[in-house]
């Protein structure tokens, strides 16, 4: 199960069948996949990176690592971790090793708290780099490299998991050291990789079904494949939000009632700030975890400054299951007596739609559960959404121009040639 | 140390100027307090509700339960939690009890999970409520208060500590049953009372030395309530929010190269959203883990809407070091041998604000150190500042009305009378 709502009246669905209409080249082209960004697309078919065989190669590894790891250190950033980190703090399982992020941070107080916190543990260590010139994984690296040769010696070899472009230096380096080696494809940016080797490893690493969530994907990317344009709902979602643009509003808030997704906005908001934030154009994301955050962004969404729209995603059917019970003590709360939190949460995100979208713009991507496929769903559905949302603001998805200027001080600075 | 630097042209110098000048009757009257907001206005003067008397009391109680306890249980939402949380995840002492947030969620996955965590732990828990009528923390202290019913006996008592306002139900319930009772200030809205025994309590569980903080927060008490207003820094930050909200910015992103601020965020973002967006205006805060996050919304804020200007947050003296060792391994990464990640750490800082102050405006809040007493400061300053802010944007810092659209339906639906 996944769909898209809208909460808001009849104009603004008349106003999307306009622009449905008048943006059906920009899906076809989609579609077919462009040759201008051919380094680019490899994440459009799921198949060419998780494929059968990739799968099982990682099931085998991972398996392998969480009978013997009490510690798998991700050593990444960005592309190269949020997407892992969003499923694995949804849905590890238990008594798979604890997964820590490293290579994320410069700040020696954080790197040396994961040190410490390594003392007397099994560790394997993964580190991920498409381009190995990012400053943070590069140099976090290094100091976890010393840390696993301090406490193995040469075996630590076989512990040391790199996943990196196949024919770049990392590579002979790996194979010159034994490092087991992990394709990162060449024709995917940071962003897109969640289905590939990139997030599957650390995901299958910490219990996650990746399988499952594979054929979530796939089964997105058939169902966004299709030539009926007006049932393929990225294209929709795409169309809100370039209409909502055009409107003037700058700042879309995903929202949800799920505690569990809050590493999903992560990577969401990764996904759409480095796509579209170019030319002085672009939505800004920005994420929000209710019911608690109704507690401090609420009264801006509702009464503040006029600048954004809402995105909900809505988890239909919980698992899980708590009733509030009978209490002696007159606390005011008689009337939740019985109920489920459950059904208490879902009131609340119901009538946090009714009020909001009285003052702006709110839709809602419904999920079936909160599990490995509809995991890969949410994926494939943002990426190709993002691509077509790129598409009719007519900025490229793919390229991050704007992150050059700060690295060309800092490395100048670093002493970097 | 505690500075504010305008990193832009001399143009944005000589506005504020300008507008420091006109509004300069502003400051004299928030420094005065004023009567009408006199039921909101207790945290004005640190000494009413953070004298020596009452942190000697919550130094008492919490070595009580530091020796006592493995598991600390704070019940509350919002304000409730925000001023402690970020403090304690940034400074909590090792050996002292774990801190468990619950009271902010409905998600019965969520709190499934905390009941898990308290199982053979010796368990305390502290319920912060002002108006006890807030739906997550009442319904959780129904939960956990069975918890400890069921886990103790009659002895559960002395191991819950509410905090509450002084002559509400509340109080008389902890009356009956014996409840530890903490004054929550009857003149103080949820987020200004960090420096309270709202905030001050659950810190000093965590080893906080909450003296230092308080002390810190009274020294910019004093700072900002000096006659000459040229050196109000508060002032001069109140009056950058409102002259870049009149160029347009609708977005301010507070932004620090120190995970360990991660926390503050929340705390901050609470404090402006919800005093500052009602009436249809207001600057939504948002806020970035840098440098991680420049791998994420690096590539917006350098390129894309021109909607936000970014607020830092530098530590000057960082305690911590680490050193990038040599490496026998051809990695790319020679030319960080032996340079601090500290060092390094501060160049990505320098390089961000290079980069990011030529297409928007930045300022940089500097503090001295990443202890207790710099967080008093920046509670206090930031406080006082919104505050200003405000008031020179015209609108009411202490009331919610737009919280209410959503609760009248949600307590509708649950038949709450």
């Amino acid at each position: 199960m996944f769909n898209l709502v809208i909460h808001n009246d009849e104009e603004i669905k008349s106003e999307l069948d306009r622009m449905l209409w008048e943006n059906k080249e920009v899906v076809k082209e989609a579609q077919r996949g462009e040759e201008v960004f051919a380094d680019n697309q490899g994440w459009l078919d799921t198949e060419e990176w998780a494929d059968n065989k990739s799968i099982y190669r990682l099931e085998m590894l991972s398996k392998e690592i969480r009978e013997n790891a009490d510690v798998f250190v991700l050593i990444g950033v960005g592309g190269s971790n949020n997407g892992a980190r969003s499923v694995i703090s949804a849905l590890q399982k238990e008594g798979t090793p604890e997964i820590i992020y490293a290579g994320n941070t410069l700040s020696p107080n954080a790197l040396n708290k994961i040190l410490k916190r390594l003392e007397g543990k099994s560790v394997y260590l993964n580190a991920i780099a498409k381009n190995f010139e990012t400053l943070e994984p590069g140099a976090s690296f290094r100091v976890f490299r010393k840390y696993m040769y301090e406490a193995y010696g040469d075996a630590a070899a076989k512990r040391i998991i790199v996943t990196g472009t196949k024919g770049s230096s990392l590579e002979r380096l790996c194979e010159e050291k034994g490092y087991p080696f992990l394709d990162f494809p060449w024709n995917i940016g940071g962003c897109y990789t969640a289905i590939t080797n990139v997030g599957l490893f650390p995901m299958a690493v910490a219990g996650v079904n990746i399988r499952e969530l594979v054929d979530g994907a796939h089964n997105m990317q058939k169902r966004l494949h299709i030539p009926e344009l007006e049932n393929n709902i990225a294209f929709q979602y795409a169309c809100l939000r370039n209409l909502f643009y055009q409107k003037g509003y700058r700042v879309e808030m995903l929202a949800s009632f799920e505690p569990q997704l809050r590493w999903f906005y992560k990577w969401w908001i990764q996904l759409f700030a480095e796509s579209e934030g170019k030319d002085n154009k672009g939505v800004f994301p920005v994420a929000s975890e209710f019911s608690e955050d109704l507690h401090s962004v609420g009264q801006f969404i509702q009464d503040g400054s006029p600048i954004m729209f809402e995105t909900f995603l809505e988890v239909l059917e919980q698992q899980d299951s708590l009733i509030v019970e009978q209490d002696a003590l007159e606390d005011g709360f008689d009337y939740l007596e019985g109920k489920d939190f459950r059904d208490i949460n879902k009131i609340a995100y119901k009538a946090t739609v009714m009020a909001h979208s009285r003052k702006l713009p709110c839709i809602t991507i419904e999920i079936g559960s909160l599990d490995e496929y509809h995991f890969g769903q949410m994926f494939y559905f943002f990426q190709f959404a993002c691509y077509l949302s790129c598409k009719m603001m007519d900025v490229n998805a793919f390229d991050q121009p704007g992150v050059e200027a700060y690295k060309e001080w800092m490395f100048d600075s670093l002493g970097k040639r």
